[in-house]
């Protein structure tokens, strides 16, 4: 087969090789060539300038029934991103464009916008033209894109945040915490994050004005958290699970929410014992402090969007609100970044610059 | 001292020994006789005939926080009882009275009856009058008392049930699970037991009505249960915690309810490491199943009595309610009885009968 990988006229492509089984490598990963694709009748081709890695992608890789269906092997990694118009068969979009939609991991696709947008789940992949002077384009990926509603989402509808309580929320520096933290400050909450590296502790507290943050690496979490939260905890905003779970437990108080965004320190590894019974002391705490422990997808309250749209955009226009971006250059660095992702080596929304 | 265990003018009680450490034993009891106290104004004097011996008063037995204070080293053990007033100096209540109130395990206690009734946690306690005429006094302590309203709270409230749905309840032949599924049943759900013994597998299909009910001493539980439950389980109502829970887990559907009572599995163990990280399991299906999972304490849902009271007494006597009591008599016996209900080995709602 002769090297196109360097050919402008072909689309880039990063497919699923195999399915991991526990840790994702390089090895689950296949880049491919192929022919750039045309727009039929009401359809765009686009091409793209970034996508967004997510961790949600990693249970995508996995075969068996979930939320939503796994990506096939042979096909390309399904992403949300945000790119140009090249090619326009539908009325809506023009040449030049930028839209935001379901790119995937590729240099170039074809989307076919719908008929009328609803505030459905499918909404949350349609393609729609962004406006740069609104916002930056990559905010869609983002603060302003799904990240940002989930964050909104599992804050006020399974949180309820009130005034003067106290919120921690894991993974505090990345797409979903850093609006979880900034939203519950807006809401008159202290705030605490858990991250892993001081830097991002640091930025935490001094750029998104959480009020203590902690490292889930120091051997003392239990302890530096009860000493940032003298109150106890009222809601605990779920993205790790794993060890920072167990720290978080003891230190819930009585009617206690735990809105489970998700778990990413156990996507990658297989179900390896732990040394204590977590599983019963989480069923004892559940019934004597009345603990509410909900999981969520925010594609069932797309129907939020535009409410939480159109007021973050407004506190970032104000100065209210702050996002940080990771930008790695290059399709071709996708599934290396997608590990670190995976492993907490990012340092904001982790996107992949294309072109 | 001189041995008084025969006095009929005495009160014969039974107080908290030790704290166990684990599984509860007799030695964590001790059995002590002291004069029959008086009524002051306001107050009433009352013989015990009943009390209630539940799961939760496990808890009581140990130290620490919890929802409730602990009882005390040489206290009287706790208990809803039932009783006949021997004399009253309150003018609500006149001697020969049937009384439901907080007798403890003793067989003489005073009462002060509140100045109003309110719909409080303080009122699942206080002492009413109770007619037999409308129903067995007993019932007080089961299907119409405390164990009824949890049942109840959990299903109603947390479970919120549709027609269609399949119910899962643990501890189905317990006080709580026993309406739980006939609450289940009558509003149109597949119900399915989990039990211990044979005998009480088939009293919970033949007598109450349930669908079907599984033995969790069955090697294959989780395939009987999968057989019971062809469309998954939409409702856990969970008493147990343990294998039960494993089990139910896998085969939660989206958006599944777990109203969690208790678990009692957990309540005689210290925490030993599970074979299996269930923690990470459970995590995990909190958000691919978007899991509504939240503890509950009956007294915080008071103000329900009335309404569950009405609806269940017409129910009783309409003969479309049915339970069973399982009376063990004599004071002395209340200690081995409590360590068989913690084993599973009651039948129905356990009583003891001291006079």
């Amino acid at each position: 087969m002769p090297d196109t990988s360097s050919e402008p006229h072909m689309n880039h492509k990063i497919v699923l090789a195999a399915r991991p089984q526990g840790r994702v490598r390089d090895e689950h990963f296949r880049e491919e060539h192929a022919p750039i694709p045309s727009a039929s009748d009401g359809e765009i081709l686009v091409r793209t300038s970034m996508f967004s890695l997510d961790p949600y992608m990693r249970g995508r890789m996995n075969d068996g029934p979930s939320y939503a269906a796994p990506v096939a092997i042979g096909e390309v990694m399904t992403a949300r991103g945000i790119g140009t118009v090249i090619e326009s068969k539908c009325a809506d979009f023009a040449a030049g464009d930028t839209v935001f939609g379901h790119t995937g991991w590729q240099s170039h696709c074809v989307m076919r916008p719908p008929a009328a947008y609803a505030p459905t789940a499918a909404a949350a992949m349609a393609p729609r033209a962004l406006d740069s002077a609104y916002a930056p384009p990559s905010t869609a990926l983002g603060i302003l894109g799904m990240p940002g509603l989930t964050a909104y989402v599992g804050l006020q509808v399974i949180g309820a945040p009130a005034a003067g309580e106290t919120v921690v929320v894991s993974a505090a520096s990345g797409a979903v915490g850093a609006v979880v933290g900034q939203l519950a400050r807006m809401r008159g909450c202290r705030v605490v994050g858990v991250a892993g590296a001081a830097s991002k502790c640091d930025y935490v507290v001094e750029e998104l004005g959480f009020d203590a943050c902690v490292s889930h690496h120091s051997a003392t979490l239990a302890e530096e958290l009860r000493a940032a939260c003298p109150d106890g905890i009222d809601i605990y905003f779920e993205n790790v699970g794993g060890k920072t779970f167990e720290a978080v437990l003891p230190q819930l108080n009585t009617f206690a929410r735990i809105p489970v965004c998700g778990s990413i320190a156990n996507y990658n590894s297989s179900s390896a014992p732990s040394e204590v019974n977590y599983m019963a002391a989480l069923q004892r705490a559940m019934t004597s402090k009345r603990l509410h422990m909900q999981g969520f997808i925010v594609s069932d309250r797309w129907d939020l969007f535009e409410e939480y749209h159109a007021q973050m955009s407004a506190w970032i226009r104000a100065g209210r609100a702050h996002y940080k971006e990771d930008i790695v250059d290059g399709l071709a660095n996708a599934p290396r970044a997608f590990q670190g992702l995976l492993a907490g080596e990012n340092f904001g929304k982790l996107l992949i610059r294309v072109s």
